[in-house]
Order: C-alpha cells, then sequence, then structure tokens
C-alpha cells in the first residue's frame, strides 16, 4: 500500500488518479505534472517531470494506472516521483484495495448484522430485511456502498457499518420505553438508510449519480423498500406504512429533506439514533485525526469546535 | 339542496352530519340538538328541541340522514327546526349530491384535459398519462378527489380541477423559454399531484387518511407513479428520474415538504405553475365570498390582507 | 379524592382553587360562584349558588379550602354544588394530596436513583451526587418539584422521574460509544435540570417563579452546582467546567435557550437523551388520554399530530 | 474583438482594464505587469514585462487604454503581451463595444417592447409607459442598464431584455385568470425594475452606484414612477396605488427587500414572471457554458445544482 | 367625559360607536342592542333594551352619536342603558373628544419639538423640516395623526408624541460618538416616520388605509419627503440621499419591512431609538395598566412578560 | 516599535510571533523562513534565508524572540530580513508593548470609569461595584482583557474601553424614560461583560480560553458577580435576579447566546447600549481604516457595506 513506503524507496503498484493538473514552471517554459494518486491506505502527491503528451488523453478518460517511480521526501512530506504509469482495465481491480473502507471487518459486521436480525421476532418483518439482505444485488450493494460522500463514514462499507450502528443504539433506546415495537425499530434501522445504495457512486471515488441528486436517498430507499414488500405476500398494509414513514422521517426535520415528521415512537428512535451516531462519529474522527489538541478544528456541519480531552 | 329553501317552507332530504353537540339550556334543565346539515350546497344549522336518546347513538356511528323539518329566520340567517331524522346507507347515496363540488363541469374539465393529453407527443409519457387517466381507479379518483382539506380547491372534483389549471398555466409559460420539454411539463404537471387520491378521504366530509398522514401525497404519488411506469416496458430510465424529480419537487422548497428543491427547468416551471394557481386561487375565492369589500379578511396561508378592487 | 365519587353523593374534603369567577345570570340579577376544584386526584367544577361576599375576599388571598357539597351529574359530566366553605391554613396540608404527582411511586424513583448512583465510580462525582441528592433542602426539592409547568411531567416528583429517566437513557447511549466518561454522563444527567427546584413554585398548582422567569433553571442550575462543587475540597477544575457545560448546553440549541451547544460528547447525549425522554412522554400521555384513537389531536410542542396505534 | 485573435497574431485594439496588479518575480528583483483587458467578445489577461512608471499613474485614474502586442498560447489559453499602451479619452469610445451586451439585438429588443406597447389599451397606462420610454435620458438608460451586477443578465441592455422577458411571460400567465386586469400586469412588468437605471454603474464595468447601495432600485423605482406619473393630469389615485405597490413588491418577500408582499392579483403574477425568468435564465446560462455536462456547478443563488439535459 | 361618570347618574353625551350588535335572548324571542360606546376617556359598553330597527340602518352608515341614558354598575362594571341615541354631522365634533390622545398636552409636545428643531444648525435641514412641520396640511396631520394602530402610542398625537421621544433619544445617543452628523440625527428622526400621516384614518377609530396597506410609511414617507425636497433649491445631492436612506432604512431589518438596512452611523441611531422608543413605551403601559402586579401579561409583539418592578 | 522603522534601517527589539511557515523554493532545493512579527505597534512579516534547525523547535515552544535584523522595502511594502533571533522569558516583558491596546490612555479610562461609579448612590451597589474593581485580580483583569477576539475592541483593554463607553451611552439613554433605576443601569453596565476576563487568554495573542469556550462570558459572568454579591451581607435577594438577569440578557436573543431575553427596562437599555457600542464601533474603524473611500469592505458581522461620508 501507497503509505507504507519510505524515503528512497521504489514503488510498484496500482493507484487511483482523481485529480491531476499541469503545473507549469515559473520562469521557464513547460510544466510538470501533479497527480493524487490514491489507494486504500490514503493520499499521495505524485510529480511526473516529463510525459509524453497521450498520458493527458489517458487521464481524461481512466483513472486506474499502474505506476513506477520513487518516494523521496520533500519539505517533511513523501512523495512520489512518478517514471512510468500505465493503463489498467477496471475489471482486474479489486475496488477495495484503492478506496478508503470501513475500519470494521466485514466480519465483525455480519456477525452484529446478524445479532440484530435474530431479535426480529415478527416473521413478515424478518423474512422483509432478510430477503433484501440476501438479495444478490442489494445484498452486496447494502455492505460494500458508503455512508456519505463526506462527514461521516464517507468509505467503502461505510453504510454497512453505519446500519448496524445506528441499529444497535436505537434498539438499546427503544428498550426504554414500554409500548415501543422493538421489532419495527430493528428493522427501520436496518433499512432507513437502503436508498443510499444508489445515491452515490464508489467506483472511482464517492460521488453522487444523477439518480441520486434528482431524488435523494429518502425517495430511493422507499422505491426499494415498496419493491421488495411486494414480494411479500399478505405484508400487512399498516405495517408497510409504517416502514415506509420511517424512511420518510428519519431526517426528523422537513430542511433536512425529510417530507415527513416522525409521528411514530419507533420513527423517532431511529431518526436520533441516526443522528447521534453521525454527530458522535464527528467526535470519534477529530480525536482520531488530533490525538494531542484539547479542541478541533471547526466543524461546519456541527456549527461548533469539539472538546476532545 | 339545502340553501334554495326559504324562510317558512318545509324541507325533506338528505344531509350530511358532521358536527354536532347537545346545548344545555341556561336556567332549566334539559339541552336541545344542535346539528350542522351540509349536502352540496352549502351547509345549515339545524335544531332539534325534542330528541329520543338513540338519536345519540346514530350520530355517534353514522352521518347521512334523511331529514323532515321547517326552515325558518333566526336573526337575519335561516336555520332549520328538525322534526324527524332517519338513517341511510351509504350506498344509496351519492357522494357529489352532499359534499360540494368544483364549480366547473365534467363536461367542460374532461375536454380541458383531452386538449392537454393530445399536446403530449412523446409516446412513452402519452401512453403513461392515458394509462393513469384511463385506469378504473385511479382515473375516478382522481376526477373526484379534492386538492386539498382547506386552502384551495377543498371540494370533490378539485383534484381534477386544479390538474388541469396548473397543466394549462405551466404549459404556458414553458412556450416562453427554448430547450424547454414541453411534452415532460404536460405530463409532468398533470399528475404531480396524484397522490392527493390516498391523501384524503372525502366519503364524509374531506379528511386526511392515516396513510395520508405517515406519506404524505408527495410519497404517495411517487409509489402510484413508479408503479405505473413499471407497465411500460423500455421506459426510458432517465425519463423515469425526471418524472419523479418533478413529483418530489413541486413543492419547491423544503419547508414545505419537498425532499428535493426543483433542478430541472421543467420541474420549476411546475413548481411555480402551482404556487400562483393557489394562491390566486385565494384571490378569486376573497372576491367570490366579499364581492362588496377592498380588501379581504387576513388570510393566514398567504400572511396577507388581499386587495379585492 | 374527588375523581372517587360518583352522582349524588355528598363531598367532604380539601381542595386547591386556582381559579375561579363569578358568572352573571342572563336574564336576571346575580351571579354565581364559579370554581375550579382540584386534588391530587384531579379537577371538578364547583358551583356555588349562594355566597357570603367575604367569600371573594378569601379567594383572592387564599387557595386552600374545605368544602361540603354535593355532586350531581350535569350533561354527562359531573360537577361539584358547594353548601360550604371554610378556609385552611397551608400548613396543615399535604401538598401531595392537593397536586397532581407523578404515576411512579416514591420507592421504585428512589430504588432507580440510587442504582444510578451506585454506578458513579469516580469518588468527586459520586460525592457531588450524593451531596446533593443528601441536601437537606435541595434532596428534598429534587424529590418534589415537577419537570415542567405544562407539556412534560408537569406534576409533583416529576423533576425526579424525568432526571431518573433521562439518566437510565444517557447511561444506556453512551455505553455504545468507546471513548465516553460514564460516569461524566451519570452525574451529569442526573443534575442537568437541578435549577428548576426554584424554577417553578408548587405549593398552590405549579407556576414559575420571579427568579425563574428571570434567570431560568439553566443559569439556576449553574449557581446551585457551582455552590455544591466549592464544598469539596481539590474538585478537579476541569471536570467543573465540564459539568457546567453540560448542564449550559443541555437544551442543544441556543434557540431553546442554551448559551452554548453540546461540545462534549457526554454533552451530546445527555441532550438528546433529554429531548428523546420529554417528545417520547408526549407519545406515553397522548396514548393514556386517547386509548380508542388512531392520532393525537396536534401536539404544538412538536409540531405535528402522532399516531398512536 | 479581442477573443477573435489567434496565437501569435498581432493585436491592435481598445479595451478596458479593471484590475491589474504588479507581480513580483520569485527570484530575481523586479515584477511585472498583469492586467485584465476586457471588450465586449471577453476578457483576456495581458502581461507587460517592462513598464515605465507613469503607467502605474494612468491604471490608477484611467482605464479605457489602446492597446499594442502579440496574442500567444501559454499552457492551453490565450494571452496577450502588451508593447505599448496609451491613454484614450472616454468620450471617444463607444460603451458598447467594451462591455458585455444582451444576446439579443436592439431591433428584436425594441419589436418586442412595441407589441408589448401596443397590447396596453387603457389610455393613462400607455401615455405613462411610452412616455417614459420615450423620455431622452429614462429611455436611453432603460435601453442601456444592465439587469444586475452579477447572477443574471449582467451586461449591457441586460435591463430591457430583462424587462421584455418578463412582461411577456406575465402577460401570457395573466391570461389563464379572469378578473386580471392585463393592462396593469403589462405596464407594471415593463416598468416594474426601471429603478435599476440608477442602481449601477456601467461605464466602466457594472457596479452599485451610492445612491444604488443607499437607496436600491426598489426605491429609486418609486420616486421615478412617482415622478412620471405626476405629469399626467388626473391620472387615477388607486391605478397610481396599485403601480406604485407593484415595483414595492415585485421581489415578494420581506427577506429580499421588498417593503411589502404582493396585495393584488397583478402584482403577484408580475413577482412570480420576474422570478421565474431570473432562475431559468440561470439555466440558459449554465447549459450555455457548460454545453457537454450532465450537471451545472452549485449555484449559490438557487442553493443547488442545475441539470443540464 | 364618560369615565367621569359613577353609578345611578344620568348621561347625556357624544359617543363614537366602532362596534355593535344584536345579542339574541336566550329563552325569549327577540334581542337587545350591545353598542361600544367610546370617547376620549375610554370604552364602555351601552346596552339598549329596545330600539326602533332604523337604528340598524343608522349603526351601519354612522359612528357618531347623541347619547341618553343611566350609567348603571352590573357585575363590578360600569355599563350605559342607553334610552335614545341621535346622529351627529361628523364636521360638528371634535375628533380629539372622541378618540384617546396623547397623555402630553400640545404645548409641551410643541415646546419639545421647537427645542429641537432650533438645534438643527445646517440650514438646508433646517429649511426642510420647518417646511413640513409649518405645511397646512402636513403639520395638522404630524400633530394629529395616531403612531400605531395598535401596539405604541396608538392614539391622536401619538405620531407626534413619539417623533419628539425618539429625537430627543437619538439626539442623546449621537452625542456619545464622534463623527457624528448631529443635525441629520436630529432631521432624519423628527422625519422618520412622517409616513404615517396617511397610513392611518382615524376619523373614526384609528385604521389602515388603502393606500397605507399597499404602500406603507416607509414608502408614504418617501414620497412625502421627496416632494418637500424637491421645493427646495439646490438641495445637495448626498443630503437627500441620506435622508431618503434614514427613512427606508428605520425599521432595521428587511423582515420589519426596512428594504435597506442601516448604512450610516446617523441611520442606525435613529433606527435603535426607535425600536427603544417602542419597547420602553411597552414596559411604561404595562406598569401603568398593572400597578399592583409583578409581571405583565405575555407581550406578543415582545415575545415575553415583562417585570414590572 | 515596529512600524516606525524605514527602509534601510537596522531592527533590533522584542516581537511576538504567533505564526510562521517553512517558504520551499520553487526551483531549488530548501526553502526559507517567513515569521508574522508583531509588536504593539502592528505586525511586520519577516523573512529567514538561512538558519539552524533549533530555531525550528523554539518557535513550536515559544513566541517572544529578540530579534536583529534589516528592513527594507519590497514591493512597497517593508518587511524585514532576519539575522539573528533569540528567545526571550515571558516573565521579561511586558505585555503592552506586544500586543495591540485601546487608542485610549489608562489614565482618561480610570477618570471616566470614576465618574461613572460616583454617580451610582444606592449602597449595595456601589459596594459591589468598588468590591469588584479594586479587586486585586479582577480589577487588574478587567483593566486588561480585550473585549473580543476579533470584531469590536480587540485589543488589551478593549474590555475597559467598551464597559466604559456602554455604561457612559447607557446612563444617557436611561435618563431619557422616568420609572428607569439609574443605579441599575451603571451597575449592571459596569460589568455586564466581566465574564470575558475569563473567557479569552492575551498573553500570546489573544485567542477563547478551554473555559470560555465550554461556558463562554455570560455564564462566566454570572459566577463571578455571584461570588462578589455573596461577600456582601443583606444584598437584596431582588436586586441580586436583577443584575444576573441583566448579565443573562444583555446579548438580547437567545440565538447571540443570551439565555434570557430584557424583561427589564433596564435590562433593555443596556443590551441596545452594548449592541450599538458594537456596530458604531464598526463604523469608527472603518473610517479610520479606509479615510479616503465611500464605502467600507463587506462587513460580515454586519452583513452590509457601511458609508463612510
Amino acid at each position: 500500500m501507497l503509505k507504507e513506503y519510505k524515503n528512497g524507496e521504489r514503488f510498484e503498484g496500482i493507484v487511483l488518479v482523481n485529480e491531476w493538473k499541469e503545473v507549469p514552471f515559473r520562469q521557464k517554459p513547460g510544466a510538470f505534472l501533479s497527480l493524487m494518486c490514491q489507494d486504500r491506505s490514503g493520499v499521495m502527491q505524485g510529480k511526473m517531470w516529463e510525459y509524453p503528451p497521450q498520458i493527458l488523453t489517458w487521464l481524461r478518460e481512466q483513472d486506474i494506472f499502474l505506476i513506477h517511480g520513487v518516494v523521496s521526501e520533500y519539505r517533511g512530506a513523501l512523495d512520489l516521483t512518478i517514471e512510468d504509469m500505465r493503463m489498467i482495465p477496471k475489471e482486474d481491480v479489486d475496488l477495495t484495495m484503492l478506496l478508503p473502507c470501513s475500519p470494521i471487518s466485514e466480519i465483525e459486521l455480519e456477525t452484529r448484522l446478524r445479532v440484530l436480525l435474530d431479535k426480529i421476532h415478527r416473521p413478515e418483518l424478518g423474512k422483509l430485511v432478510g430477503q433484501f439482505l440476501d438479495h444478490p444485488e442489494w445484498g452486496r450493494a447494502y455492505r460494500l456502498a458508503p455512508a456519505a460522500v463526506k462527514i461521516h463514514q464517507a468509505y467503502l462499507r461505510g453504510l454497512w457499518e453505519h446500519s448496524v450502528r445506528v441499529t444497535e443504539l436505537a434498539d438499546g433506546i427503544a428498550g426504554h420505553f414500554p409500548g415501543m415495537d422493538q421489532d419495527l425499530v430493528l428493522a427501520g434501522a436496518l433499512l432507513h438508510d437502503i436508498g443510499k445504495i444508489g445515491e452515490y457512486s464508489y467506483d472511482r471515488g464517492i460521488k453522487f449519480t444523477t439518480e441520486g441528486r434528482l431524488l435523494g436517498h429518502i425517495v430511493m430507499g422507499l422505491e426499494l423498500l415498496s419493491g421488495e414488500i411486494a414480494k411479500i405476500s399478505e405484508f400487512p398494509q399498516e405495517l408497510r406504512y409504517k416502514l415506509l414513514h420511517i424512511i420518510s422521517s428519519h431526517h426528523g426535520k422537513y430542511e433536512w429533506q425529510s417530507p415527513k415528521r416522525p409521528k411514530l415512537m419507533e420513527a423517532l428512535v431511529i431518526h436520533y439514533a441516526d443522528v447521534m451516531d453521525a454527530e458522535l462519529y464527528q467526535f470519534e474522527q477529530a480525536k482520531a485525526s488530533h490525538p494531542d489538541d484539547d479542541w478541533s478544528p471547526y466543524i461546519p456541519s456541527m456549527e461548533r469546535y469539539l472538546y476532545l480531552k
């Protein structure tokens, strides 16, 4: 992995190049090529001092390359002097090698997911969630998609991690309140963000899809869920409304793009579990990135500085 | 019709009773029964000075009655002294006789609708809208549902009237802008509010349904539309997104429960046509209700007084 | 208790009278006296047809009376025809007989409180909370004060009930997040609303005090907490800031009168536990008051209808 | 025109220089002069490697120059190496040669304007609008001023173009609503933005005037209109109020600096026509600037990305 | 004056009747007439037990009457049993006898106004303000109009009182800041609300005029001021902008209907003096109306309770 | 002082270095050191072309240095070529030599403060304020602390200057309103911002403290005031509430972090005096920084441009 190399070592490996530009020299003609090289371990700036013109064409069309070069230290940071780069067919590459990924392992996520699934007693709900998670396409995407473009869990398997965390939290909260339909909380929390499967593309960096921008993950999640429910004969009508309402209302406020505010106890709990997971994730990230500081930098999404001690 | 009767005339007819209460006498024991009697022509207060107890039971369970009584003037207004009332099975009654109805005739609405349909040239869109309007259940409901519980076109056939008006207006606006997909404007405008079919119940006064409160007409419209599109083979994927986006964004703002803001020219036009039709409808209503006044009463939904001259 | 009497029974007992007025007869001179009589079981309207003038003087100065009268049914509800009323010195009355009270018993609340206290391991925090709860004045007030004037837990022992519920909830949530200072969550949650001790008076109905209106329970809580911390020698300075910050920020938003937003993980959890307890309490209340309805009436504090099924 | 020159060609022509700076060399003493040269065709960066000191004085005082130089390609873009520059008196220059201009020709705008004028039947209104448009000073300024400093129609003749477009649109909309005073819509729409005549200066780039910043185009438009009305004897008082109200309310909301919200049907239509023209103009511009993209960049004034396909 | 009469005394005098209704008897046919009788001293409820039908016609067309009747006490308040009422031509009545009036005498107001005028040294400004205050129509209206329909100084001579108070206050504040144009503060403050002259009608109760509703006092004040300035030859252009800006911005915020925010020091001071005078007037009124209370009732315009001790 | 040196002069003196970075050369290896050198007179950029590595260590740990170098002009501005720098112990330095300071002298501020103190007649209030200002720690800090990190009076002695200015202004305003407790205004205004003593650190540039970020100056001021009041035996309880309320409410709005809105006349006046002083300070600063301009740059805190003529 890119970030494991040290000053002076030769590097040979596959990287994703999402950003690049030609940088003109200041006082002589010509320019060099600056490329942001990324694999799962992180990002390293690359420089190519001489390059054939066709490389610009490749860069416009492709983003995965086999790179040869030398790592060297430049003003305290490492960068990569690239000697050669070649195109690699996308099909030959394992995406999780190139993009950042949840720090929680697949085995752990699957185990925690199964624990949650086993707690759902009502057959229709168990069947619905199971069917979705075992769906050849949805199940795989659910376990691979990021949870966001930035802000929280913006990496592969982020949706899976976020869904498991929110469900565990919501389940715990629900247990404090009599009259709560715990099965509905479990199923609703596991499914609340499924629309994110299609809201982002993540085959080359994490970006919004056109469908994601036009419809958003709430509307897309409603469609997915509606389609899955339709496959189960005699699924109770009211239960259906409730699940759709949970997806509709999980952002909690109109201003946050929820077309409904939570009107069920279960929807309320899922909304707050979702908000808390996202906000506390900010603390976790800030602590990890600034292990020696008392205060985080200003966090725009939370409109405040966080105290890290 | 109730409102055609004059002082002193005997009335016999079928009315809907949505509100009633027992009013205690001030200085003697006992009470009289006050009932709001309604048919399509409007509302008249009824009083029943003596009544057998079982009438209270009927009123809790039923709301359509055959009434005998006398119309009389009381302090400048007419009311109805009820002598006898009997239950009528709901099935025996034509709903449009009991609830207020669009002032525009069915024939006119159907004609104007057909004109709009004929302007849609793109086959998939023509097929989609036609299929919906000819659907045995949706087509009938589209032509019967109200457009609102209150505020604008809160009467039977209100949705139909509103849809036709908005489409005519949006079509006219779209014609001013090159590059506008006029077919998409027509189809989107005709379908923008279809979710209202299930958002309100209107068999005994106009009320929200549980599904309507939990999901709202935007989400319900998305589901209906999605289902209809699925019946058309090879419906273009992008066109599908655009239509769903038009429904999602037609309220224009998050605070007005749209999960997306309009990002298509066509969605923008439909949104503004919808807003203008609703607001100008307020002027029409205020002018009709206050023909001699310079100023309307304060209109809370618009946060202002309207000038009517 | 007032609400246990039936039609025709004679009543003799002590009641609190917070509202009263003289109601003029419509068509003869004179008036009768209408009084809202309350004890812990609830409220019943009283009427006094003849009354000596000095009763008006009493009513202006006092609010606790011994009443004799007869319960009778009037249009479906019971009311109380009062024959005689006498003043009772406030000191002779047990307040919990006259005002509504938490449905949870003192024994249960104390047990749950002790469980929470025992979970606090850090000595300074255990000492601080223990010292406050055992304080002869604060400890008693903490266990008697209401949690609100209206909206949630607006009854005696409401603060105690609310504090215990919020702490249990916050403690459960905190357990999901590594790096959380669980002791700080427990202590902060138990103390977050202590300012309410002085914000309301509750010796004759629940009302704001002048101090409560001028300062509010956040500022009053800061003062109380600061005073208690000062009694503990060498209480760590940073822990002190954190506890004060938890009180300052527990409403979560400036608009909700918090002078700071939560900047600690622990403060964030307490804020959300507080919000969730208050909102889910609305569901509990609505379900209890409307056991047969699908939907609650409109809840202004939540700006929505709640679904109760 | 500047933008018609190709790599290697000599340029001689008149340009407007609104921005310039001395750029120090990095590793040798001295600096070069960088100037943004602009004519109606667009902007090109100029560089002057050696320059006499008095040029700096000229640049501080003047902004129109006759330039000699050579166009050359530098990293994919063309720039201009300036060999000589001389001052040109402002009076000798035709402003529309130096600033960007509406893409619609004068002839077309005048024709469309005349069509609209001819539709006004009410004599007072026809006279008022005609008198304004034929006023030697106002009429010329109306046909030359920009519609904005940035955002929409920020070029010469932008006000004229915008006024014609809004009026055509408002006229079309008004035709859908019975009871609308079509003459008032036409006159109001043509005049709604006349205050912009003085809000911006546009003799050297488009900027706010001091009067424009202190009063704004709504207040300035009210004054202009009021002055013109005063010249017409027996202009009906109510019609005067209505026209002034249309100007006052055309931004539609207090937050958008309208001191009144639209209270006339006609004012409402003009407001929405104005908003729609400005927003759809954003689409037109985005499509023109990004002919190959699916999505526009983020548009801050609309708080969204626009879909361009 | 109405409010000087005591129980049992006969009343004969001229009153204004703005509200009236027929009140049906509960248990016998017929109704009595209830009238709100008002003169400058305040309001007293009148009752007329028998009345010829033509009185209703009079009441619909007129509002000033000569009344004969008897004052009597009814449940602690005085009311007026009316025996006879006759129409009085409006021209025969001194308006200040019928409507509430500033508690400050004309002499005092004029004296304080003159003191302020004498402090204006700059000739153009002195001339402008003097000319306005001596204008036969404007000067009289300025000294008679109310300052509001409700909330603050909603009585005759309220505008005068408010203008004098605000000017004294603004003048005092301005004295603290070097670089302030004190003359501009004086002139601007005296004229800031002149548009209220036409915003309200006050010949029969205080109401909005149509012009007032369509344009508002800011726009109307700009027009008045602009007209007066035009009479002074060679009035400096910049001084004119500044004065108009002061009127435009004196509400301080867009949401409060100011089309501009204060951008001059002098405008800022006048805005805050205006706000403070209005808010402190609320305290004065609350203290006067509730001399024995610690707290005012809830004041919606200030969104709070006021402490009165 | 740094800013007194001219081109070519040698500089030797003590400076504060808050910001620094190594700037790599573009086309040769290595870097130079850029340092922002500051003393009370202002800021000057320094460059060190060669530097031993240990200087970087010093800069990470220290910020006060004795500098030798030469002032030279570089593209119109002066900068400092540093030849040598040595650490200086913080204790050996007078802070007011290194940081900007109020332009008003200590003598003048103390005199104006004394005048205000002498106007307080009520003994408890005089004692309270005197005791605070004479407190060995608080009194010194009050006279040294800045009033803000940026925006207004962000320099040493800024709090003192701001407090005196606000008090003079509030005292003047209060004099216009009968019933105002002038003593309370004086004491409240002098103490309203005392929490700023601990909200900022200012021994090396002005920054927020951790306590300041967690609690803010309102909460910290309440604590300080509460502690001082406790030292005065028999301080009236109500007066105590009022003073605490003045601190709580002096920002005027919840959104501005005041947990209460002003409910006392005196609190209202202090709030507005505070706002006006801060806003008019913006004008003063803008006029001083842009003596030749008509308009200030955009002022984000006031959301507008200011007119400076």
